[in-house]
């Protein structure tokens, strides 16, 4: 489809859930397509389990991203590992500039740099992720069946992680700093009619505290509350350095804004997975899958409108 | 949830990929969920050769919904085998009817009964389904590289179909019995120009040849033209009998209109999957998975608000 000028007809930025499906939907419309990984498989393989991948009762991040890349390479898509510093073009031509100082031109790209989970940087954070220490309660919520449970956050996404969790555990902790919750009033008025659920105003957690797991957090206050499971959810920070080089118009949280089609606001920029507007917001999984297929489905469709090109 | 009048909180219409992904998420929120499914698996058993399930590189329609049908049974959630004659109610709750007389009932009502690719309805089309007869280009394309295939039918999806399959396949046939093709201009221009492509007007296919797969295609006028396969792509037909029931809104090809959270217009009334005109109506597996999640997530957002419940 490439008329010979630009080494690939795609170039994919980024080897999650999104990235991966987009290459492997891209090598379905038969067109040249090189992902560009900092490491392999996104925020998920940050989980040790993954139970919300329909197919897969119970598999680790590492073994499912694992098993999506094969796919992807199987299907001849090409990797480059590498750390990508700019990209520069438009509709037609672009150029991935990789700090090594390596230039890779493509057609059209696709954003699937996904978002990272805000941390809290304190001690133990690191070490108890996955044992513990969750970004997701949606993921995890089910682990934590009876269990005692600290939701760290005062957002609306916090306290829908709370409701979820008080579902489940059978304590839940909101540990907030501020003195008010920033969600829905109807859901902070269920949350402090929950039985199982106690709203702690101006505490931060100082540390995260365990042995094999996580048993508790120290508070600024001192104190130690006993917790087998500690949520941080204090939002989402959206990888998009690219996607602000390139000019793409962001929502104010710094999403990147997609149609139905995931198109951006630049023509030939394709945006999927958790870096997006999409999908409802959700940033799962499935999601992502989903909004790599329609990506490389739109890539494929406008790339043949090109003048000079198919 | 549930107040305890009604049986479930959830009850999902079909037991494809959406409706089992749906069951997967609302089993993850903790919601009761029932499953009726007419036979297990949806449209995609029909598929002998599953390519485009990310971390599958070669899975069989009916092994890989058997994975996720277990996946749903493993969280618990319930199963009924059975045609559904009808739906009523209003949000909160829900009657479903069964044809042999028993009903059940659910708060809320996930509509994933997907859509049947229109047969030609010729003599060796149910034979060679997945043989040579292929209702989606999309996943199977690739394996008709270097062959020859023919399409029938003449929309913008036929048309895309052909052009797709133009890429891999050594010769396109298109086959369709008026006398000018019903898609953009510009792709029938580009197919006009394409030198492996011929469009055969004013033409039926009467019957589909073939020994253990797919020779050829008889046409109206007795001659028979050598194919290795046949792509039908003559539209879908949404299962929308249920909807139309409840006075679901659809759009005027009848698939239901969802919102970005597959919402219905008619509250407590979700749609999911290939049923839909959700997912930028990409109609793929991963498109239906993500609808799924998406439906799972509004419908647990929105029980929440029912006075009575929670």
């Amino acid at each position: 489809m490439s008329d010979g000028k630009e080494a690939f007809d795609a170039a994919v930025i980024g080897s999650g859930m999104a990235g991966l499906t987009a290459a492997i939907y891209c090598r379905r419309y038969m067109l040249k397509v090189v992902v560009f990984a900092r490491e392999p498989g996104g925020v998920i393989t940050e989980s040790a389990l993954v139970e919300n991948w329909p197919g897969e009762k119970a598999i680790s991040g590492v073994e499912l991203m694992e098993k999506v890349r094969a796919h992807a390479e199987g299907l001849e898509a090409h990797f480059i590992f590498g750390e990508v510093e700019s990209i520069a073009g438009r509709a037609g031509g672009f150029a991935v500039h990789l700090s090594g100082g390596a230039v890779e031109t493509a057609s059209a790209v696709i954003l699937a740099s996904g978002s990272d989970r805000r941390k809290l940087g304190v001690p133990g954070e690191k070490e108890f992720a996955g044992r513990g220490v969750s970004y997701c309660a949606t993921c995890d919520a089910f682990f934590f069946r009876g269990k005692k449970v600290a939701v760290v956050g005062g957002s609306d996404s916090a306290a829908a992680s709370a409701e979820l969790l008080s579902r489940t555990a059978g304590k839940v902790y909101i540990l907030y700093r501020r003195d008010r919750l920033r969600a829905e009033p109807v859901r902070v008025e269920r949350l402090e009619r929950a039985e199982n659920v106690e709203i702690r105003y101006r505490t931060k957690v100082v540390e995260i505290l365990g042995g094999d797991a996580v048993t508790g957090v120290k508070l600024d206050d001192s104190t130690t509350l006993a917790v087998d499971g500690v949520f941080v959810e204090i939002g989402f920070e959206p990888a998009n350095r690219l996607a602000r080089g390139l000019g793409v118009k962001l929502d104010e949280a710094g999403f990147i804004e997609v149609d139905e089609g995931c198109r951006t606001s630049v023509p030939g920029v394709y945006a999927a997975g958790d870096v997006t507007t999409g999908t409802n917001r959700m940033r799962q999984l499935v999601t992502a899958a989903a909004e790599g297929a329609i990506a490389a489905e739109s890539l494929f469709e406008d790339l043949k409108q090109l003048p000079l090109q198919f």
